[in-house]
């Protein structure tokens, strides 16, 4: 597992539970399905939004044994999505590995990603309260109607900063508000302590997308298990490169990302201009804006441990390099 | 809305209110999945897993407003398979329109088979009893399990009939056997009638499979709103090539579906052969035996419409021509 928990008091314990309730939840007689996601899950991420869950239950009186099912539930979500976006997004590689469509071909990729999000309603429905099966639920239609929505702006680089806050919406808050949410709910936290961390789980998910967009600029390959330029290569225009252009008065970068030529510019000169005209540094100050909004919603939550861990996460996200 | 339902008093009149139930699940203020599903919704097919539900919950008690919701879902999670295995397999037409890849290209419709998916999985958290959901959730996973297999076996004409058998129960069979059980449980209807509906769904779920697979050999295109020999082209070995085969002594059929020629043999002649060697008839036997099981089991249910109603469904599949 990843070490980004290690100061998080007992929550490498805690995310080991939620790793075999995944390995249970998706155990499978079908050999395909068996390869395919033991090798994933072998290779885990930093679990960030299991990890967010349990946080955000420690609010209230979190029973373990709904709790880590939950966590796991809103794992294999985020797997789903996973592998359904490398197959949208034709990506090829997935936590330093071949992405599942290029091991197992698209049509198998969309059944396992079909499997994953089947199993993950099963966890829900079989260890969490209805209210929150429906949480789920509708979190995940505005995650497909958002991505719809980012699937239609492809290769128009005229986007506007709006226009990309609205995206990682559903890429990515939507997800990390919904960890939160039902983390806490589940757990019976305070009402209002439980619409706090809601709205601390959308924005230290809005930070979390914007570093990550930015390390696909600035990032260093093995660290990161993946190649960097990325986004690019398959057309996503994210806030980097939209500050850059704000600030491309000699209209260097412009016709470079021009319908006709994008994505067949050179990779590494778009790269070093979008450092050059400060697009990295105008993104970053975006993620501190979202950080900085997270953690003034925290300081509102009573003195605890809780609290700390909380606040912890939303600054390690901010200057974290993987 | 087909005629298939006009012999069974009431059914117009339930499945108008499940559509009502389809169409506000559905609504989103993203176009591309309000036009892609308000035309595939207007162009509803025969909505038979939703008619057998209905049909189920009538050995209970039903409240409509629990039923017709569990019955939207039902024909909700169809599409979104529907939809999935379009792209998967590649097919052009469904319902006599282009398939939804077909107009808005492979990434947004498996953007839209997941939202469907969520949405599914929303109204039955919404409106059934969390064991139901169970039930939901547990059935899609057999069912991607099920088709992973079934392309594992493509281009391999080997299949025996055992191996069809099995596939089908994933294709279709299983979803039968759901809308038959969620639909009497969550009526209430006795734990014995209720695992007998399980067997009966099962059953005409099998039967009506064979006779698909034999429709795409024998059927009228206009009347099925699709082109006949759909499944050969697109390499899928149904039961009556595999009877076919089993009658091929002279070896005639046998070298045109070798794997280094098929699909790219002539799909009339295929057809034909097929026939001539009395794999339609043959296949024609199993559904027949299968619609024998169902009533069989049917027979065992105490009198009443329900019961009347459930036989005449079992008969009138068997029969029919699109």
């Amino acid at each position: 597992m990843s070490d980004f928990w290690s100061s998080f008091p007992g929550m490498d314990t805690a995310l080991s539970a939620v790793s075999e309730y995944i390995r249970t939840a998706t155990a499978s007689s079908n050999p395909i399905i068996q390869d395919a996601l033991s090798e994933l899950f072998e290779h885990q991420g930093k679990m960030l939004r299991p990890g967010m869950l349990i946080l955000a239950s420690q609010f209230g009186n979190p029973d373990p044994k709904r709790i880590y099912p939950l966590a796991a539930a809103i794992e294999l979500l985020h797997t789903a999505t996973l592998i359904h976006d490398d197959v949208i997004d034709d990506s090829p590689v997935r936590r330093g590995l071949p992405a599942v469509h290029m091991r197992y071909g698209k049509k198998d990729a969309v059944l396992i990603g079909d499997f994953l999000l089947s199993r993950c309603f099963l966890v829900a429905a079989e260890y969490t309260t209805p209210q929150n099966a429906i949480h789920l639920g509708k979190a995940i239609s505005a995650i497909c109607a958002m991505e719809l929505d980012q699937d239609a702006d492809r290769f128009k680089p005229s986007l506007s900063v709006r226009n990309y806050l609205k995206k990682i919406i559903g890429k990515t808050a939507l997800l990390f508000s919904l960890a939160c949410h039902v983390g806490a709910a589940e757990a019976k936290a305070p009402p209002q302590v439980t619409e706090r961390l809601r709205r601390i789980g959308y924005n230290i998910g809005m930070a979390f997308q914007i570093i990550d967009d930015i390390l696909d600029y600035t990032g260093n390959e093995r660290e990161l298990k993946k190649p960097i330029g990325n986004d690019l290569r398959s057309g996503l225009v994210t806030l980097p490169l939209i500050c850059a252009l704000r600030q491309d008065r000699e209209e260097k970068l412009l016709p470079l990302v021009q319908t006709d030529r994008f994505p067949y510019s050179d990779i590494p000169t778009l790269l070093s201009l979008t450092q050059q005209l400060g697009g990295i540094a105008e993104a970053r100050r975006y993620a501190q804006l979202y950080t900085e909004r997270a953690l003034r919603e925290i300081a509102q939550i009573p003195q605890g441990v809780a609290k700390q861990n909380m606040e912890q996460l939303a600054k390690k996200l901010l200057i974290r390099t993987y």
